[in-house]
């Protein structure tokens, strides 16, 4: 069995060209949220913490993301939009991400390539949020980083209702990049 | 060259029990948004007055949808949310699938299916959709909602900023049936 090693990147963020950019491109534009300038700054951010997400009120209990049935992320019938489950399901993407790659924290910028979602049934009481991946996929990734400093890797997500009934999958795959001064 | 006629229904919103149902579901757990109770009662709903659509803050002028580059759309790198764009593409379909077919109006639920979308650039900016559905799905679903009542449409949006920039990409497939009794 062969055992895959990541680079070793600056413990520290990098204080490059691409961050730079980042950065004047996007925080200079007035725009002021500390979780998110944090993020630039020190490459990490928590999922809830995230404004959009934070904005419609997805909550964490012991790793669980959930949503809350209110009338704010309602649509035209009086279920939770179908928009607010992708965002649901995104977030919990993200978050899992996170945790399979601990070892990247600070020295990746993961960004959404593509998602696809189902709907099953409306979803009229508050939903959760349920990840799951494949682990030859996750061996890909790691492959794939560690020659380029660039991988996808795909995430199945379930929302479920409190009954456990399944309201929509997600299928999100994320795009993965090294935090590295493109000349590094 | 052969004419698609809709079938008649009946012009108020049937007081009937899948109706009832719907309302005993959701309506009644304490929830009083009047924009959808209005839909439930008359059949008929704003695109921009759906719930989440209001409060994510979804504009419209001149038949153009758009989201402002604002804190609470926003991801952890300051640019607008995966799900915000996935929102805003929803309801710019939402609103063609209304515009497309003005006689079905206050006859029909229509509700997501399943979506896909894919991310191409950042959005940096302010944000607006367009969309595009294709004429022999048009004359498809005409044919299968004239025998069945209910049919399959897809409508593909662009997602661009101010800059006629191509941020995402998404395909939306609606179901819209007939509100009619199950026994009708």
């Amino acid at each position: 069995m062969t055992t895959y090693q990541f680079p070793q990147f600056p413990k520290q963020f990098p204080k490059n060209r691409l961050l730079q950019k980042v950065k004047d491109s996007f925080v200079k534009r007035f725009l002021t949220d500390k979780a998110s300038i944090r993020y630039l700054e020190e490459g990490f951010i928590n999922a809830t913490d995230i404004p959009f997400v934070r904005f419609i009120g997805i909550k964490e209990k012991e790793e669980v993301l959930s949503l809350d049935l209110k009338k704010n992320v309602c649509n035209h019938v009086e279920t939770i939009h179908a928009a607010a489950q992708f965002t649901l399901a995104e977030t919990e993407s993200g978050m899992r991400l996170q945790s399979l790659f601990p070892e990247l924290e600070q020295k990746v910028i993961p960004l959404v390539r593509d998602a696809q979602i189902k709907y099953k049934k409306p979803a009229a009481q508050k939903i959760t949020a349920h990840s799951f991946v494949d682990d030859k996929a996750i061996e890909k990734f790691k492959i794939q980083f560690g020659k380029k400093g660039r991988a996808l890797l795909q995430i199945r997500v379930e929302i479920r209702d409190i009954d456990d009934t399944l309201t929509s999958e997600a299928h999100i795959t994320w795009f993965v990049q090294a935090r590295l001064d493109e000349k590094a």
